[in-house]
C-alpha cells in the first residue's frame, strides 16, 4: 500500500485540523493508501482520541520531537533535524513513504524537499504549481513562488512539468500551455519571456502562445507559466479579493434593508461561488521537479483541504508524475 | 481658461461615447476648463448634434483627418502624423492645450506623448499609474505597463512620481509607498526589488517597505510600486474577475429559485460593489514623467469615464504635478 506522510504539526490549525483531515482521508482510502501522521506523538494521539470509528483505519504515527514555526526562515528550519517536516522528508528519502503533504512553512517545506529528495536530473529549478479556478474548470499556474529571477529555460521547464502533471492527473492529452505576458503578440513581453517564447515555440508541448493576466480565470488555457515572483504576487492578490468583496458586501448590505433579506436568500449561491474560488477543493500545490512527491497545502487548511491534498498526493504517486517528468523533460524541450 | 484636448476618435465606442463624455465634462466645467475635441470634424459635429442645451458650453473642435486603430502597433501609429492622437499632442506641445485625454490605443498614446512632450529631466522612464479601489479608499498602482524590465532606480522614480501625484491630487501629505514583492521582509524579492528596496530606504519619501499582492486592495498603503510587466499582468487579472464572478453567479442563480429573488433584492448592493470596482469612477490612468499631462482612459470608457478622466486631467494641471515631479525627483531620491 502506498504510504503518504502528513506533517501533523504544519499549518495554522495544526495539529487539530491536520490530524482530522488525515483521518478523513484514511476513511476513504479503500485500501489505496496509508496516512503516516508525523509529529509529536502525544499531541497526535490526543487529537486522534477526539474521533470515533477509527479502528482499522489505515493510518499510523511517526514521532517527531520538534516543529518548524510558520514564520521561521528556511535556513533556520533546515537546522531543525527532528522537526516534523525534516522527519517526513527523511521517511520519503528512505522510501518509507511515497509522498509528503504539509500545510507548514512553505519555504521550509520547499528547502527540505530539495535537500532530501534532490532535483530531477536536468531540471534546473523545481516549481510550485497552483490550481486556480477558471470559468470552465481549472488552470494550473506555475511557478507561484519557488523561484524569483527565472531564466527563459526555467520557464520552459515549468511549462513541460506543468503539462506532464496536468495530463496525468486530469487525464487530458496535450493540455494547452500559455506563457504569461503583457500581450498576446509574440513580440510583447520582457527580456526573459521573449526568449522563453522562442523556446516554447520550438518545443513539443501544446504551446498556445502568450496569454495575458485576464486569461488565467477565463478558462481558455490549461497551464499558465510565469516566474515565481509574478505568480506569487498574483496568488496573494487573488486571495485578498475574497476579503475585499466581503468587506464591500457588508457595507452595502447594511445600507439597504432589502439587500439583507436578499443576502439570506442568496446564501446557497454565495456558498457555491465561495467554493468555486476555494483552494480547499483543489488539494494543495504540487512541488514539481523533485525526485519524489510533495504537496504543499495552504497554511489555513481545513480538514477537507488536508484530505484533498492527500488524495492529490496519492494521484501523483499512482500516475508516476516524477517519472514522466524525468523522461519527458528532455524529449519535450526541443521539437 | 485651461484647455484640455480630448481624442474624440480613441476608444472602443468612439466617437459616440467620447464626444458625449466631453460634453458632459464641459457642462460641469463652471469656467474652469475648455474641452477641445480632436478628430474628424464631420463625425464630431454629427455626434454633437445629438445633444441639447450645448450653446455656450466650453468646447471646441480641432480637425484631425486620421485615426489610430485600437490594435495598431505604436511604431506604425507614430507614422500617422494627422491622427487625432498626433494632433492632440502637437496641440499640447505647442501650448495650445494643457493636457491630453485619450481612450485610444495605449501604446500609441504613450509613444506619441513621449515623442512630443519628452521626458521630464532626470526621469529615465515615465510610468502609467492606475488607481485601484481598496477596502479603505484607493491605491495608486504603478507602473501598469509603460515599461518592462525596469531597473531598481526606475522603481524608485515610480515611487517618487506616484507619491507626488497622490499627495497633490488627493491632498494627502506624505502618502505611504510600498514596494510590491514576495514577502514583507526586506530580504524577500528578486534581484531588482532587493536593490530598489535599499534605494527606497535611503529616500525621503514615506516608504513603508515591501508589500505583498494581498496588500493592494487591503488599503494599508497609498502607492504600490512595481515593474510594468507585473503591474500589467495584475491589472488584466483584476479586470477579468468581474466577468468570472458574474459567470459563476449566473450558474448558481439558475440553480436556486430563492437566489433569483435574492438577487433582485440585492441589486443596489451589487450595483454598489460594481461601482467600487469600476475604473470609470477613477478617471483614467495618468502617464507620469513627461513634460505635460496625459490621462489614458480605458478603451471601453463610457461617457462618465471620459468625463472623470477630463476632471482628473484638469486636477493634475491645476496642481502642477509635472512641475512638482521635476523639482521633487532629485530632492526625494536621496535622504
Amino acid at each position: 500500500m502506498i504510504k503518504i506522510a502528513l506533517d501533523a504539526m504544519g499549518g495554522d490549525n495544526a495539529p487539530h485540523d491536520v490530524v482530522h483531515g488525515g483521518i478523513e482521508a484514511a476513511r476513504i482510502s479503500k485500501g489505496r493508501f496509508e496516512v503516516v501522521l508525523v509529529g509529536d506523538q502525544n499531541l497526535i494521539e490526543k487529537e486522534i482520541a477526539r474521533h470515533f470509528r477509527i479502528i482499522d483505519l489505515p493510518f499510523s504515527i511517526v514521532h517527531a520531537a520538534d516543529a518548524v514555526a510558520m514564520d521561521a526562515q528556511p535556513s533556520q528550519a533546515l537546522k531543525q533535524k527532528e522537526s516534523s517536516i525534516a522527519v517526513a522528508f527523511r521517511l520519503h528519502k528512505d522510501n518509507n513513504v511515497s509522498a509528503v503533504v504539509s500545510a507548514g512553512n512553505t519555504g521550509a517545506v520547499m528547502a527540505t524537499a530539495l535537500m532530501q529528495l534532490k532535483r530531477i536530473q536536468s531540471i534546473r529549478r523545481p516549481a510550485i504549481g497552483m490550481l486556480v479556478p477558471s470559468e470552465t474548470g481549472k488552470t494550473l499556474l506555475l511557478d507561484v513562488g519557488a523561484n524569483v529571477d527565472s531564466r527563459p529555460g526555467d520557464l520552459l521547464q515549468f511549462g513541460i512539468m506543468g503539462s506532464i502533471f496536468y495530463s496525468h492527473v486530469f487525464n487530458k492529452e496535450q493540455p494547452s500551455v500559455g506563457l504569461l505576458s503583457v500581450g498576446h503578440e509574440s513580440v510583447k513581453g520582457n527580456e526573459v519571456t521573449l526568449k522563453a517564447h522562442e523556446m516554447f515555440r520550438n518545443s513539443n508541448i501544446n504551446f498556445i502562445g502568450n496569454i495575458e493576466g485576464g486569461d488565467i480565470v477565463r478558462g481558455n488555457v490549461d497551464i499558465v507559466v510565469c516566474d515565481g515572483f509574478v505568480g506569487n504576487v498574483l496568488l496573494k492578490f487573488a486571495e485578498s479579493f475574497h476579503g475585499f468583496f466581503k468587506a464591500n458586501m457588508r457595507i452595502f448590505i447594511r445600507k439597504y434593508l432589502f439587500s439583507k433579506i436578499g443576502a439570506l436568500l442568496m446564501k446557497p449561491t454565495f456558498e457555491g461561488i465561495r467554493k468555486a474560488f476555494d483552494y480547499q477543493e483543489y488539494g494543495g500545490a504540487p512541488l514539481l521537479g523533485v525526485q519524489g512527491y510533495c504537496i504543499i497545502a495552504h497554511g489555513r487548511s481545513t480538514p477537507r483541504a488536508i484530505k484533498n491534498a492527500i488524495l492529490a498526493a496519492h494521484k501523483t504517486v499512482v500516475e508516476n508524475v516524477a517519472g514522466h517528468i524525468l523522461k519527458g523533460v528532455e524529449q519535450l524541450a526541443i521539437s
